[in-house]
Formats: C-alpha cells, sequence, structure tokens
C-alpha cells in the first residue's frame, strides 16, 4: 500500500466540513490501500460464511452510494452493469432480493480490474453529485454520505479481520504484510482497579456528530457502584487461565459455551498453535511468537465470560463500559497505529487502552435502547433487525480507523464468533 | 387422573410450613396425576431435542432428590439401581456426566413400572429423612426440598408441553384427556393501554418466600415512562397480522427471525393448521377450531417480536412488566384451572392475564441481574449457565402450577422455541 | 415367548399344501413370539432411522396383508381404521403416501394392545378369505399370501435385529432374552479352501416354488475357476486383523470406507467393546464375552472388503457363492435354532456354515439380473427399486426363519450397514 | 487460447513412439491452452466439494510427475516448494496426508503465477529426465510417465466440467470462450435397434498400448443377446419424458433417485432454465436455446434409469457397451472438436456417437474384474479405492482428449452426480 500510517487522519464529520468530497476520497482510499498488498487470487477466497471476498467488500461499499445516494438523488445516473444491484446488496431485503452470503465465494466475476472500474464509476458520480449538491435534498444526501463512510470504515476494519482469517486457513501461514509496524518492548503493568459510584446516569449518543442509530437515543440508566480493571487481560492472564484447565472445567462456563468449545475441539483462542512448548499466533503480518504482554484477542464471549469467572470476576455491562469510556479522548491502538495486531500500552491515570487494540466484550445482549427507532426505509435495516442473539463490544481495536469509533459505539457480534479482534477487561462489585 | 383441579392448592412455602412432608407428597403426587392419562407408550417417546419422553421427567425429578438430598444426608441410603445416577442427570457436569439429551427417547429400560418403583424408592427415603431431620443440617436440606418441589413443579409444565408436543406429531391427533374443563364464553375486550410512571424501580426477589436465584439479587433500576397493553394479543388480533402478510414482510422480522421461518416454512404458529377456510389448533384435549377471544399461544420470540413491530409497538422489558404486576395476586388461568389451554377473560381494572394463561415474551435478555451469585456447588448449575441466547418470558401460564409463579419470576427459553405456552402483551411509549 | 425353537418348521410353499390358512397362522404365532419378551416401552423405539418400534414391524406387516389382499379380494372388508393405511405403508408411493420413515419412532399411539388389535382383525379377516377363496382370483390371492408370508419372514429378521440394536443403546445393556440356546464348545476348524471349476453356469432362481422377483429370471454367467473357504471368518481371524492395525492402514480400505470408519470413529464391529483386556459383544442375550470361534458378525461391507484384502483374499461374488450353496440343504444356525447368534459349526465335506449363522457379504452390487421384470403394480416397489447403492448378501443368519431361506436367495444393504447379523467368507483365484 | 482444435492429435503410446518428451510437451500445452481463456479469478474458485479451482488442477498434475517421477528418479531434484507436496496431493493416503479436498477453495496462494511457475520446474526437470534416461528404470520411468500424461487428460476434462460449473453458478452466467465451433445442422436421426448376438466373449484391456488397471485383466463374460440403440438420447426426446411427467411419477425411479429429486428439487437436467416457454441451458460459450437434436447431458444415473424406464428401455450393461463399441475407431466429438458441448451427428452403419459427445451411463457398478490386480504402491491408489458406490459410464464426452478414450475405457460416478458430460443410450432384449 504501502503504510496505513500515512493515511491523513483529520476527525470531523461531514456536516462540520466544508468539504464532504475531500473525506469521500481519503476513505475510498484507505480502502484501497487496504486491499494493494493482496494478491488478485486472496480477493476471491470466502474462508467461512462470515467472510466475504476482499473484491466483494470492495463492490459493496460502492453499491452502497449507488443504491442509496447515485440512483436516488443523481438524476441520469446509469449502472455500471445493472446486475451489480443483487450482486452486491449485503442483507438489505426491502430493496431487492440479496445475492445469497454464503455463496459470495462461488462467483469469480466481475473480476477485481472490474470491481475497480466499479469503484471508478462510483467515485465519478458521487463527485458529480457532491460538486452540485441539489439543494432541496442536501440535508439528506449529506447525511447519507456520512452513513456511507462510516459504512466503509466498518468494512475496511472486515477487510482486515477477513483478510487474516483468509491467510490463516493456508498451511503456507503467508503474511498480509512484512512491514507492519512492530510492537513497543513493554511489560503488560500490574492489573489494577478502577472505581467507580453508581447512580443515575445517561448513555448513548445525544449530541452532535455522528452516530449509528442503534447509539440512540441518549438515555437514563441505573448502574450501580462498580471496579473495572485498569488494562485488558493480557495473553499471560490468559495462558494462565488455560495452565489451569480453564478449557476443561465445566463449571466456568455458560452452557451453550461448553457444548461450542466441546463440540469444536477449541481449547486456545483462534490462529493460536504450539510448536513445542511456545505458543505461537498467526497475525497479519505472518507467524509470531505469542507476546505475552499483549492483550488476548481473538475469543468469543463464551472464552471471555469463562475466563471472567475463573478470574473471580465479570465482563462490565455496556453502560458500565461507556461511563468509564466516555471521558476519554479517543486514542489508542487503532488502523492507523499500523501494528494491526494488539501491542502492551503504557499505563496512564485512568483505565488504558479502552480504545483501540482489542474490542471488548460486554456482559450486554444487543438489544434496543429504550425509545430506540431505526432509520426511515431500507437503512433501517442497517442495525436494528440484527438485535437478537448477539452480545455488544466496546472500544474498536487495531483495524479500526480511528475516526469511526466513539465512546457511545456499539459493535455486536454472536457470542461464539472470534475472528474479530476481541478480547475483554474485567469488572466486579466493590 | 381425573382433574387437575381436584388437587390442592394451599399457598405456603416449605419454611412456614411445619409439614413439609406434607408439600413433599401433594407436589409428587400432582407429577402423577399428570402423567396418569398417558398410554405407556407416550412415555417413552422424544419428539424434538428439546422434548424429554414422559417417563425420563418423572424419574429425573426423583433423581434430582436423590443427588441433593438423599445421598448427601440420609445415611444408610442406598439407590434402587446405581446406574440411575447417570441416566438421569440432566445438565449437571459437576455432578458426573450426563446421559446425552438428544438420546433421552432411545432408552426404554427402566421402563414405567420401574420409574414408579423408583418414585416409590425415593418417596419413602424422603419420608425417613424429612421425618427425622439431622439437626445439623436441618435448614440446608428444607430449603433443597423446597428447590426439589419447585423443580419438580417445573417439570410438571413442561411434562405438559412435551405431552402435548409428542400427541401433535401423530396424524391420528390423540387427545391428552378429553375431559379438560370448557373455555368462558367470553369476547376479549377491546385493547386498552395502561400508563406508568418512570424513575428508579427495584426489581427481583428480596423478601421472604422461595426465589430460584436467578431472581436475586433485589436491585434498583431506572425505567422511562411507559404503556402496558390492557390484555395479551388475541388469537384474532394474531390473525389480523397473518392476513396482512405478516409472515410474508421482511421489514417486520428480525434478521435471525426472518431467516428461521423462511428456512423452517413457518406461516402460522405451532399446531395451527387451516381446513378450508377455518383455523384449528391443536390442543390437549384434542383439534379444535381456533378460540379467536383467547390470547395466541405457542408463538416464538420472533413472531412476537414481528407482531409487536406491526401493530406500532413493542414488546415489554422484564423490569416494565414486573412493575406492573408486583401489586397483582398471581391469579389466573393456570395448571388448576384444568383448561390447560389459554382462554378469555373479563377485563378487572388492572391489566388482566398478566398471570397465567400464556408466558409473555419479554424485549429481554436472559443475563445475571447486577451482583447476582449462582447457588454453591452443583446446584449452581441450575440456573446460571443458561445465560446466553435465551429471552426472558413472564407471569406463568395454563400449564403453570399456581403455587409456582411469582411476579419476579424468569422463565427462558430461545428465541425459535415455541412448544412452551407463550404470548405476547403489547408495550409502547407514552 | 419362550422359545422360537418349539416352533414348526414344515418347509413347504403354500401352492404346494392343501393348508394355507395353517401356514397363515404359523407364520403370525411366530412374529408374536418374538415380541413376547419385550416390555411394552421396547415397543416404541426408533434407535436409528433404519430402525423401526417393534410395533411398528408388528403393524405393518399386517397392513401388507390389508393392502394387498384383503382391501382388493375380500368383498366387503372394513379396516379396523382407515388412517391406518398411511401409518404402516412402508414405502409403497405407488399405493398412498407412505408416514415418513424417520419418524416412526414419534409415534405412540395406535399402542402396542391396539396394533393386536388390528392383528387380530386382520387375521380374521384373512380366515375368511382364504377359507372361501374366490375361484377367479385364488391363484392370484394364493401368490401373495405366499408374498405377504415371505415378507413377514423378513421382518422376524428385522424385529430380531432392531431389538438388538435398540437394547444395545441403553447403557444398562439390557438382555431380550435369558433363556437363549447355549453355543456348543467347538474350536473353528483351520480354514481350508475348496476349488470350483469355471464355465457357463446358471444362477438364479427358475423352478417350482417361491422366490422374490429380485432373484429371477435364472440365467446364464460365465465363471472363473476360484477358491471358497471353507468356513467364514472368525472372531479369532478378525482379532488378527485388528490386532495388525486394520483399522489404521488406509491401504486396505476403499475409499468410502475408509472415509467413513474415520468419521465414525470405528475401531472394531459393532456391539463390541473392550473391558480391561478382554472383547466383549452386546448380544441378544446380553453382553458376553466374545466367543473367539464363532463367525464374526455386525461388520460393513467396507470392514469384510479390508478383511478380505488384508488376507490377501477377496470377497466371492454372488454367482460363486451361489454356485458352491445350489447342491447344499440350507440348513444350519437360524431362527429356530434360537441361538441367536452366530455360533461355531463342525466342519463337513463342503465348506461349512453357507447358510445361517451370518449373512455373507460378496462382491457384487445388487443389480437387476439380465431380463429382471419386477411384479405388477405396487408390488412391484418391493425389491426392483432398490437396486442402487447396495450390496448383495447371501445366505441367512441366526436370525433368519429357516423356511425363508434359499441358495438364490439375494439379501442386500448399504455398504455401511452393519446391524444385520453379517460377516464374510473369503474367496480367491486358484 | 484460442482453440483447442489447433492441437496436434497424434496418437500413439509412448512405447511405440521414439519421443516421449514431445507427447509429454504436448499434453501439458494442451492443459495451459484450456486454461487459457480464465481470468485470474476463476482459477480460484471451488463450487462444490466436487469441483476444484482451475489452479489445483494445474498445480495436482505436476505434483503427479514431481511425485511419482522426479524425486523417485531424478537424481538430485529439488521441489520448488516442499509444501507443494502436502496441498497438491490428491488423495494418495499411502504417499502423506493429502490436503482436504473440500478445502482446496480456500487456498489463494500458491496464485497462479506461482502455480504455472510450478508447471516450469516441473517441466524442465522431466526435460532432463527424458532427455537422459536412467538405463536401469527406463521402462519403469516410461510407463509413469504415460501415466501421468494420461492423468494429465482425464484432468483436462474434469478443467472443462469444473469451469463449466464455476461459472453457470453467476447470475452473470459468463461464457467461457465464444468463439466455439458452431454445432452443425443436424435433425436427430429417428431411433433404430442394432442386434447383438450373445455368448461368450471376452472384455477389458488385454492388448498392446495404454489402459487403466481397473481396465484389466481381459476376461470372459457371457452376455445373452440384446439390442442397442442406434443414438444417445436426445434433448427431444428428454423433454418427453418431462412433458409426461417424468420427475413426479415415484414408478419410474429407483428408490434413492426418487428421494434424492425430492430433497434437491430436480425436475430437469444440471444447467437447464426456462424462460417464457423456451429451455435454455448454460454452455462453455454461455447460456443457449436448448439444441433439441443434440444428446442430452447433464443428467445423473438416477435420471438415465429412470428415463430408459419410461421409454420401455433399459441401460446397457458395460460389457453389452464394449462389445458394441470394440470394433469402431474412437472418433467423434472429442475435446479437439472445439463443439466443448455435445451435438447432433450424422448417422452410420452401426451406433452411432458411441465415442465423444456423452459419457454413457451404463446399468453396471464400479467394481473389479475378476482377477484384477492394482498397480503396486501409492499408484494402486489411482483406481482401485473407489470401487464402491460408483456406476461405469462409457465412451468419452466433449471435453475427453481424443487419444485418451478407448472402448474398454471405465469412467465412473457415483449415481447421483452430473456436472460431468453424462448422458444415456437405450438398450433392451430381442
Amino acid at each position: 500500500m504501502g503504510n496505513l500510517a500515512e493515511q491523513p487522519t483529520e476527525q470531523s464529520t461531514l456536516a462540520e466540513t466544508d468539504c464532504p468530497l475531500r473525506q469521500f476520497a481519503q476513505v475510498r482510499a484507505t480502502t484501497e490501500a487496504i486491499c494493494a498488498p493482496l494478491q488478485t487470487e486472496d480477493h476471491v477466497i470466502q474462508s467461512m460464511p462470515d467472510v466475504s471476498p476482499p473484491k466483494w467488500h470492495l463492490a459493496h461499499v460502492s453499491w452502497f452510494f449507488e443504491a442509496f445516494l447515485l440512483k436516488p438523488f443523481l438524476s441520469g445516473y446509469r449502472p455500471l452493469d445493472p446486475a451489480y444491484d443483487h450482486l452486491f446488496n449485503s442483507y438489505y431485503e426491502t430493496h431487492g432480493t440479496p445475492f445469497p452470503r454464503a455463496s459470495r465465494g462461488l462467483i469469480s466475476r466481475p473480476g477485481v480490474a472490474d470491481v475497480y472500474r466499479f469503484r471508478q464509476h462510483v467515485d465519478q458520480a458521487m463527485g458529480e453529485l457532491l460538486s452540485n449538491l441539489p439543494a432541496r435534498h442536501a440535508a439528506e444526501i449529506l447525511r447519507r454520505v456520512e452513513l456511507g463512510l462510516q459504512h466503509e470504515q466498518q468494512h475496511q476494519e472486515l477487510l482486515l479481520m477477513d483478510i487474516k482469517h483468509i491467510l490463516a486457513q493456508n498451511p503456507l501461514q503467508p503474511a498480509y504484510r512484512t512491514d507492519l509496524r512492530k510492537a513497543p518492548k513493554l511489560s503488560s503493568e500490574a492489573l489494577q482497579w478502577h472505581h467507580y459510584h453508581g447512580g443515575i446516569h445517561s448513555i448513548g449518543h445525544g449530541g452532535e456528530g455522528f452516530a449509528f442509530d442503534c447509539e440512540t437515543p441518549r438515555h437514563r440508566q441505573f448502574v450501580e457502584d462498580y471496579q473495572l480493571a485498569s488494562r485488558p487481560v493480557s495473553n499471560r492472564d490468559y495462558l494462565s487461565f488455560m495452565v489451569d484447565g480453564g478449557y476443561a472445567r465445566s463449571e466456568l462456563w455458560l452452557s451453550d459455551g461448553w457444548a461450542h468449545i466441546r463440540q469444536h475441539g477449541w481449547n486456545a483462542p483462534l490462529y493460536w498453535s504450539r510448536h513445542e512448548d511456545t505458543w505461537h499466533e498467526m497475525t497479519l503480518g505472518g507467524p509470531r511468537p505469542l507476546d505475552l504482554d499483549a492483550p488476548v484477542c481473538h475469543i468469543s464471549f463464551y472464552e471471555a465470560d469463562a475466563y471472567a469467572r475463573w478470574a473471580g470476576a465479570r465482563l462490565p455491562t455496556e453502560a458500565e463500559w461507556e461511563l468509564a469510556a466516555c471521558n476519554q479522548q479517543p486514542e489508542g491502538n487503532f488502523l492507523e497505529s499500523d501494528h494491526l495486531q494488539p501491542v502492551a500500552a503504557e499505563s496512564g491515570e485512568g483505565p488504558s487502552q479502552l480504545f483501540g487494540d482489542v474490542w471488548e466484550w460486554t456482559a450486554s445482549a444487543y438489544r434496543p435502547y429504550p425509545g430506540f427507532r431505526p432509520l426511515e426505509g431500507s437503512l433501517g435495516e442497517y442495525n436494528g433487525k440484527f438485535m437478537s442473539g448477539q452480545m455488544v463490544l466496546r472500544g474498536g481495536c487495531c483495524a479500526t480507523p480511528q475516526r469511526h469509533i466513539r465512546a457511545t459505539y456499539r459493535n455486536f457480534f454472536q457470542p461464539a464468533m472470534r475472528w474479530q479482534f476481541a478480547g475483554l477487561r474485567l469488572a466486579r462489585e466493590f
């Protein structure tokens, strides 16, 4: 690409800037920079149903602009290929019939070059639209452009997750990049507890700036006193759990989790493997010896929950997490840090690494906030319809664009999923 | 049996009575009364993995007393057959290896008569234990007897759910009983809304009397103002949803629900079938024309949620439900009413039918209350380990023993399950 | 029952006897004698999709007489219950829609007593029909009665196979009967080879007496010179194969077989288990130490084929088998011997134990003979439609009624099936 | 590529030529010509477990030479990448652990360019070996080179089958090539019957020239008089079967076939689709209206068998087919004809189109010939271990290299498979 750190990182929303086109160009360029180190063949693979081929991501994020901006608002817009509307619709049932998700890896055409032509076609049309905003719809257009860019940023992270999973299937264990920034030589600090006082607090997004519908409305919640760990659980911590028989002791596990780890033979996080007496992990930089000081990563909710029980603690609720995070700047090890891997961090005054490194599993099921209203129309399918069977994660990770994250941001995955960069932080009562 | 209505119904907990033995005998007798109308063959069937053969229920509830009371506390106790400890362990992994749940229907022996011998063996030993309480453990024993009886009451409801499911597989559509109490001739009232004021409220069990660990601790929650419907959704209401294309409109459904109803071809509640232009439903009294005024029953969380969205409303949270119910007596159409089917009810001052008739799906995932601590030892597996992937239902149903229910009672099922007697009540914001 | 040995054993076909009614009564009585030792609960279990609940067998064989004799030929016949025509139709698609095979274990009603009432109803009507044969259809009726009785005899063997499988699922390992005839104390003879000269030979059924359509027409086949082992492979022989790594050496296995044993973790015949250093097997008389001199039993075609390859030999074709058997009397260890388990036998002049003890897997796929014509009408579904994906077995077994077997008899199972009493005999070139 | 017709077609075996190297080069070039029209992305797709990604084919056929020639016979040979020995081993269990077949589509690296480098590496080493044959092993080497080239020719056909299947998954229905030779404008002749006299005949390969082990030994078989249709069943014929309810009449089908077509919803051959009232089929040249005069293609054994039963005929045995074909030249519509699609043909004296166009399903299960011995060592896994669960097809097809086919050639597929170019020819008794 070469280096994601070289991408510009101005933090602002479209509503605040006089140049949405520049933001548009930046986000689109970052997506392409992420795919630059790939071989053509890498773009085609769907290594499990939850993974999408990189070329599908490249096309789908463009489809989003076509479907929700160009077709409704750019008069005279002509699609490059009408068939793409079906092929690259992810899950918008009210927009048409989406191409089956599990079959995305069966479609060799359009090829990578065709997909880049599609991107250029959309970019050019978006340039027209944004250079000449129809006054009557300007506000709605800018709102949707913002949403489309946030959407593309989500897919930037998904691309990195999926690329890692794709390459990790290969016995050759190819590296995505060999020029990633190295981890600092730091020891993980001794775990300490930060105290928070309970009471009625407001959580959720309420102010200016972009947020997804599922972060709203800002609302009150009563929270009891609680403590939060000063840092995420480290690989060293997690190895202690493993050595203590963590994966073999049913009493530590939720019933679903116990069934799952036995059925799938799990006895370590995803991407870990043992060579003689040393644990290694597959990273975007290829296989590496495990960094004991880095936050544990690529664990499921079941594993996070079992670890917490073993440690005599629990996972924080999303409200507890948000209260701790809402006064911190969203800074940390993000996409732009160009580690693309969680690393140990210096400790500070408050809890460290709330933002970046690893998404932190919370104790909260992903459900609507009181008074939640999804967006109107097909865009209402973006978040709301996934509010069952998933758990909330908070804080972003080493593959998240920094500008994309907020303290109120709600990520969500099924409890058995672990190809995302997910770890945990402990909480407990006073 | 004949008639469940003839069973005594005194409401008290063991702690309050001077006669735990009489309570023990009553609960045990009710279980056997439930099975009395069955043929021997009916006791053997496992019609799906979630269903257990009735003779397994009869044995398992006895195993509970043997494992948690007789073996630890009755000196000199000798099991009738040591193999039963494995065969009738449901899911207590720390107690030994449970016999695989999905294989319960493959075991013809011990037969029904053997299982009744096991029950007598346990009853006699429990008689000894309760008649001669060892002083040092008296409190713990009474606590566990109470738990064992509550457990057996849960299985009374499960027996009726499972018997219904078993008989409904049969093209002959046999009735479980032909002498059930008839539904009253009542029209369902027009739906009205009751208003509740928000604020900090305490929910969960905190006082005297029995409750499961998952109902504790009593804790504070902030609730916004809300409205609750005066009665459950009726079959007539639900038919309007169906006629309006409810099962064919993706925008009404959670994504998981939409996938599920398409994969399984669902287009009506479980047990419904259409003959010419009339809907019928299979009941424990055999097939019957649908009672339009009765609460809709045997729907999944997905269907309840879709109905609520169609109706412009939502499901209540469990806190909202509990606040409305906590001042009502737990009276209604329960097991003892001997309908074994939801029926229309007279309206009263507050919301009607909060208790009995149908379990009401709530908007709340089944997760631990703040500060939750499971019971010590193997009994800690009773509830806590199921706190993922399930939704809370409230209020009991027409197959629940009346003494078993409370306003704080939390039932839970996976969102796709619908062989339990489950319906819904609408909620909305002011 | 008590004892299957007490059943009469006259050998004749209906066409040759003046008393079809007596034969009818005998066969029907034997079926009931087989079920007599069962508990009611045992009748209900379907332990895998290929197994049917014993009460289903009892009803289905009666359905056969109702569907193919009483309804077409007994004027005024009234079914006991019209629904049975669907419930007990096994696979006759042209007769109506069969109840789904894999769901036979979900139907508790009609119960065992009802099924016996159905049997009596059919028996009485068959008595009427046979006592007063309508002249115009007498020949066809007698042909179908013969077929119905042969059919019921097949189900007698299936009943014993299925009962064994059902009871073997149970950790209690209950015995079907404890009064079975004991195995003789014999050592298996040293294996010798019998030589057969090739040339054009006729195989298949051609003369008088009953045969299934699939045994016809008698036709010519060219066979090369070959040798056949003097006895079936014994348990002792098979243990040598196991000790020599038979289940771990891919080069001994067909590709499908190798995949199958790895997927299912097979490392011994069905019903074998190892306790300390001794192998035991589950039998209809309960668990027993392995009889090393008895023929190996309950192996799949894949295992038989792998053993033969290991032994430097091969399985015989069905023509080779038939040529060796066609001059022997069909005598041996059959149902009437009341062992219900293969046993060692004295050696004789020719190959021993060609008939009885274990079905012998052949190298031949079950395909139509040249010029094969299935029966007319629905009865044509009896055999012909199964002529793909199955291998031929020959000679009958310890659960086969003696009168049921012939040298031309073709049994057939999918190559992975092994709950039937199946073993092997080696063949090789000169 | 452009055009497969331009490839040289000399017919000879290595043993007969003084230039094995030239033959080697020709076969290797044809493989690459087949892949030339593909995009890089097309090389990566595995559209079902039976399909392999084209780049896997390209590598695997090279692995064959490396594993069985270069490593054992070329002193000093160094593999390009030692990992390839695992990645490109198809199913040779005695050679090492093959990479799991169903995962071939998950491996993006080595990419297409790397695979071509591997081919060049192998080609160069093979050049060395063949230019300087070590005298002691010359015969064995030439035998294996011949086998390796025959193997690569098989994969040429597999490549075309798999490419067709891959492109057909795509709603865009891309053409593999748009310059294929057009079908001649011919009407299919009226079907006539050719008579053959029975007796003892020899079948199988016995003379000079290459054959696979499974075609040997040449042996005697007795065959009754029979008739064979003058041409394959045409699309027009097959449509009559469909119009006559062929896919809805259970009496026409083998039981396995009936279950299969209902489970998969089959009601026409693979690649057929109906647009308004016209049937179209997907071809390697893209979608086309159905050519009614061409042989029906892409049907399973089940469909071929059902059609034959509907037509009052049957499939020929492989012996019957071979007797009819052994006096004909193996000429017809092969790979080199560059139709890559079956076409109508002129009638001749004997049965037409025995060779080429479509593989003809026979009535014969794929089992060893009497006296069959597989090759020694790992090469013995080539054919013998697949001799269960498959049916024989004869005659080659429009994607088979002409030099690859013989009258004795035995192809084999599971009865439900239909992505190969398979049709049928009718047979019957006199």
